[in-house]
């Protein structure tokens, strides 16, 4: 069933009034009156209505969402160049991230201008407000960028338990760092650019973060935080 | 440091033969004679190297490979279109699949013949040895394809424990179906193509392997796999 995201003003007493945007999706649907379709509020409820054309839609029953995670996890990621970031923020909103935060780092390759950045910024939230359309998300998570790297460490430590994925982290391993947080409601995992993190900003980390290991093999900067955000669901029951 | 996989025949006493696409290779990376490579013969033992110029390298030591997770999973995938296929070989050879099997199904978009496939597993061969080159494995995951969906369910269900992920499975959740099977050495997980697998498929593979859903958001085809692997691996203490 087609699924639109509106906000609460939209949504009036038994009816829910469509936007320019809805309305060209409705037309590349080719939904026709009559049809069923689900609006969210974004804010946890569901909203079966029948569409009756235009921008009306008519209210047919309420219930809550059923696709947001009982854990909030923010996935902090380097800025990456090309298309990994896209891919970044469209699985973490499949896998049920709460909010992606975007951050420089000393080995991104990636650069983003006041200007440019603002435009991607504009494309990656079209990005996560599709994939939470297409994945039945209860909410559309918040794609944002910071603009330093002790920012976004800042930021992330203020989660119960805040991981720091760094390849030189002998001591701790991924899964042993989650379970000793655990249970938590807060989670922020963090991870570095195409060359890595630098020695210095995993040491500024580790004042505030767990470092932890991602295993043996190399992964990508796209696909670290996929992988974790993964897990980290897998583990809290959310894959399953 | 630049690695390398070799067959054993290139391994010469205490010297390695390199090929014509590593001799390129090593071209773009600028490497001189007198510096460091790692060769991998695939078969679990890495060789640190140095290059002595030409397609020669010499080996200073050897050790076995790190890259080789303890589990054998093997990922069945349906076809799909576009660069979602590289995805996920790329994705699940990083991640530490054994094989990748790729399978028609009833609602895959993505049809390819004879001619086209043999094209696109060459292509497919080439992004698993460049993904094992750069993350570290111990071997290169075979890419294979077979010819009809219970084929593949044939060869899937060989393994210890072979899941079959299933939107409209309501009865058992993946970390559930996972945990009755451990400690699996091989695990099998399939998922579908791009519209989800037909309820006729879903009834032929229930009997030789366990259904299980992967949660309440909807993944994509692409995401499906490569969440699995990722929980699989978590889950056996690989991505720790």
């Amino acid at each position: 069933m087609p699924r639109f995201f509106v906000g609460p003003e939209q949504i009036l007493g038994e009816g829910v009034l469509l936007d320019v945007e809805d309305r060209r999706h409705l037309a590349v649907l080719r939904l026709t009156p009559e049809e069923t379709i689900t609006v969210c509020d974004g804010e946890g409820t569901d909203y079966i209505c029948r569409y009756t054309g235009g921008d009306a839609a008519e209210i047919l029953a309420r219930r809550p969402s059923t696709g947001e995670p009982s854990v909030d996890c923010t996935v902090y990621a380097a800025f990456s160049k090309g298309d990994r970031m896209d891919l970044v923020i469209q699985k973490s909103v499949e896998l049920g991230a709460v909010r992606i935060v975007l951050f420089p780092s000393a080995r991104c390759v990636a650069r983003y201008e006041d200007k440019g950045l603002e435009k991607k910024l504009a494309r990656w939230g079209k990005i996560a407000l599709e994939a939470a359309k297409q994945s039945g998300r209860g909410r559309v998570p918040a794609v944002d960028a910071v603009s330093s790297f002790s920012e976004a460490v800042s930021d992330a430590s203020t989660a119960d338990t805040a991981l720091f994925f760094y390849e030189d982290e002998r001591q701790c391993g991924f899964r042993e760092a989650l379970e000793a947080g655990l249970p938590a409601r807060r989670i922020a995992l963090m991870t570095g650019p195409e060359g890595g993190f630098a020695p210095e900003e995993a040491a500024l980390a580790r004042e505030k973060m767990q470092l932890c290991s991602l295993g043996p093999r190399i992964l990508r900067c796209e696909t670290a935080p996929v992988a974790a955000l993964a897990a980290i669901m897998f583990a809290r029951g959310e894959l399953s």
